[in-house]
């Protein structure tokens, strides 16, 4: 038996205002894309739709940056408002050298500039610079989409929202969890025997991030890029995973 | 326009033996799940069936340790045979605790166990504890397959290899390059203006890890696995990617 994995950009997605209703915006794209919803389908989601339906825009005109903020900036030639924005929304400065500042953003995990994103933010009514947080809480904006999905379609659903992150190590960005409902995110195989009979001794697999990277991959990430995809085929039963699941344990990481 | 990305799992695929004719293998695979290769496909492979197909395997009753290797094994608890040949298979030891080793595998990329695999490994004529090394040369591999491929079918394909890793900061393993012919490894969308008329400052994309990531969710990890992913609708044009498009330099790597 071959299961195949679908994944499908959903087209005519407009501009996201702060506001919208995410639901009713899936529900155009599927309508464009063909698709009906059905038991294990999974919607996945650009941050940046979600933060933008959410207002998380900050203008950098209404920031005053802190000490601490006026040094980093100056380590990492960046403005010092920005800089205040990023700490504001971490927890500790991991690196900070010219041109990058690495953080564990306050939701837990690493990344760059707490995600805080400055391009793709369309200018608003007032002017200035704006720039877009990531959601408040992306795990629960995710159920609450989910639970709208849901109810209109009557099918199980997942969501999953997402980030481009870069990585210790190795070059580009990968798509990346940063909030999930109604699919798991990580499989642990522990246990299990392989076909010799061998018990594998560790096999967890984050297998919410590995569809977080091929969602990526369908998005795009400018002009004609989109920022919602269909996914039908997930190779695991569908259950209740949160980030915290995908966090490693700061005193079982190595690599800080 | 809405283009999908679909992965089809190959059925079919028996233990793979050293010797084993790895294009023969795809192609019964491809007949299973009755799929015809076109241009602009790429096939995914798991580490192990190229690895297998090349008589990678090692005894660890062969292997002598070193004085090293012995140290690192008491560090972490390893046998001392596996952590010579990890040594031998490493440019650098990265971290070394109880129950893990990080190296800088010889081909560049950080992993654990320099890849080196005891679960899944069959036995051999020869009585012993085997285990299996990564290919010698993975991107040379993808070449020789791609080439077998496409003489056969006469379409313009893509190969990719792939293996679990591990990763800094966060929990599970996800699927990684380690080798490709084809496609591209990274897209640099870097200039682009994105739909506001910023220019995009840094998005290069790793795009085959993302694709590696993808294929990986649908090969599972263990018994019920299967190891060739038949890939239909990558959204990039195919390119000539290598391995080491994705190994940041190590002067420019601020977690190691």
């Amino acid at each position: 038996m071959t299961r195949a994995l679908t994944l499908t950009p959903l087209p005519a997605i407009p501009e996201v205002r702060p506001g919208d209703d995410l639901a009713a915006l899936v529900q155009r794209g599927l309508d464009a894309a063909g698709l009906t919803l059905r038991d294990h389908d999974i919607l996945v989601l650009a941050q940046k739709v979600v933060s933008k339906a959410e207002g998380r825009f900050a203008r950098l005109e209404d920031v005053t940056p802190s000490e601490r903020a006026r040094e980093l900036a100056r380590r990492t030639h960046k403005d010092p408002r920005l800089v205040e924005l990023i700490l504001r929304e971490s927890r500790e400065v991991l690196r900070a050298v010219p041109g990058v500042l690495i953080v564990e953003h306050r939701l837990g995990f690493v990344c760059a500039n707490a995600g805080i994103d400055r391009s793709n933010v369309p200018p608003q009514a007032e002017p200035g610079q704006w720039v877009l947080l990531l959601p408040v809480d992306p795990d629960a904006s995710a159920a609450r989409l989910r639970a709208a999905l849901e109810a209109a379609s009557g099918a199980r659903l997942g969501v999953l929202i997402i980030d481009s992150h870069g990585r210790a190590w190795r070059l580009g960005t990968v798509g990346m969890t940063i909030g999930l409902s109604g699919l798991p995110a990580l499989v642990d195989l522990r246990g299990r025997a392989d076909r010799h009979g061998y018990v594998l001794r560790v096999t967890q697999v984050a297998v919410a991030d590995e569809l977080a990277a091929a969602a990526s991959l369908m998005m795009g990430q400018a002009a004609e890029g989109t920022p919602i995809v269909h996914v039908r085929g997930f190779p695991y039963p569908l259950a209740e995973g949160r980030l915290a699941d995908l966090l490693r344990p700061r005193e079982r990481d190595l690599f800080r």
